[in-house]
């Protein structure tokens, strides 16, 4: 029986979202969690975002598989009861067949909150501080450019034969006083593709690069050390899109096979 | 020479605005920075809204009064060079003539902050959790019978001499999600007055006390242990409204004679 959880929480305090031996994780917390709540001696958990260190979500989604199903609303409140308050279970529902929180997805949603006044004290934690005013304009215009099926190489930390191609759905900035948002929605993320992004569209928006300039390094395919990796404060995963049930196996199946082929 | 200062903290981490020998407070530290800025040895600042420990703000006013007129986007840069980043300056301008940041506001405006369901963590610091469902209609309905001049005596925190005669300009309620926010301005409030006509409506919210009960609670006129103070991290003083400058003094004038009777 498989259930799926959605979570939140405050990266701050976390070394991402990926357990490690020593470091507090939100895996490492979240199995632990798992593990007293239904007395299990190990619980394997699988999310649709592994964050890194720092960065933040409002709905990130995670599939563990259970021997029995247990009252759902009391474990959701049981979770919370031994959990820290800077990680939250939003819901616990079962999973339909063939649902795979990380393969099964249509998309992710981020958004990365950019402060270019004197910062909020209030959200100083989930808001990068930018000492520069920013042509938002422009970002949008630069942003433009970068939608689509693309190789993101340029903006990505390689690994051994996985693919960097990815399909950029959806790339634009609102700003709200001193306040932007960027909302960068894929079908996946490699890593530290969120972060280059903004990185390169923050020099834009400073006037420091032309326009053209982050659809310039997205054509080279090739990592640019020019391009700076943002601080992860500022990220949060907002959102994760799922097909309809009829069509979760399907896409768990095509996305396995296009991003970790054998 | 006066100067106004516009300030955004964090109250977590301050024993509250009033300056106290060996404890962190938001008077302190800012005083501490004047010092070090303008190299004077000692600075005294007076605000507009005292807050608690744990309150925080987005619009709190202080006023200053300085030997000479220093650069003043230099001295805001500096300051927050020498403050943390849980108290940031806004802006600093020359006071015009009249002006004094604690008595001569037509009001302040206070935002409280509570959420009904699963707590968002990125918010936890500024949104008290409240376990059961509120009831924002009935809220909104007990709340309209508390405005206008009123003896607040049953909501205030006695002191000595000081009193409790109010006028509650607006107190209402907006829902977004499970996010409720309380707006509460009035000319000026008495100690624990806004956490105690919080957690009377919250009782109502939740349906332990019928709508009508914060009425009665303010005609008896006296403190009521039934009554709950709210926790104050929910608690942020987000606006001091001023007259224009040529009514400063005589507002002033009137407030203090009102507040402080010789």
């Amino acid at each position: 029986m498989r259930l799926r959880i959605d979570l939140a929480y405050d990266g701050s305090a976390f070394h991402g979202w990926a357990a490690q031996p020593g470091l507090r994780t939100v895996q490492g917390d979240l199995e632990a969690a798992l593990g007293t709540v239904l007395r299990v001696p190990t619980v394997s958990t699988v999310c649709a975002g592994r964050t890194d260190t720092g960065v933040h979500a409002r709905g990130q989604v995670v599939h563990v598989d259970v021997e029995a199903i247990p009252d759902l609303a009391l474990l959701a409140r049981r979770l919370n009861g031994v959990l820290s308050a800077d990680l939250r279970v939003r819901r616990v529902v079962i999973a339909p067949d063939g649902f795979d929180a990380r393969f099964s997805p249509l998309w992710r949603r981020y958004a990365y909150r950019v402060c270019d006044g004197v910062p909020d004290p209030l959200t100083r934690g989930h808001v990068l501080s930018w000492p520069r005013l920013l042509d938002v304009d422009a970002m949008n215009q630069a942003s433009a450019a970068l939608l689509g099926l693309r190789d993101f190489a340029a903006f990505c930390k390689q690994r051994e034969g996985a693919t960097t191609i990815r399909t950029l759905l959806a790339l634009f900035w609102v700003r709200e006083g001193d306040l932007l948002t960027g909302t960068v929605r894929a079908d996946a993320f490699c890593h530290h593709m969120v972060r280059s992004l903004v990185g390169c569209l923050l020099a834009v928006g400073e006037g420091r690069r032309p326009v053209g300039w982050p659809a310039e390094v997205l054509a080279a395919a090739v990592r640019d050390p020019a391009v700076t990796v943002v601080p992860p404060h500022g990220l949060t995963l907002e959102e994760v899109g799922y097909p309809p049930d009829a069509e979760l196996a399907a896409r768990r199946d095509e996305a396995r096979t296009k991003r970790e082929p054998a």
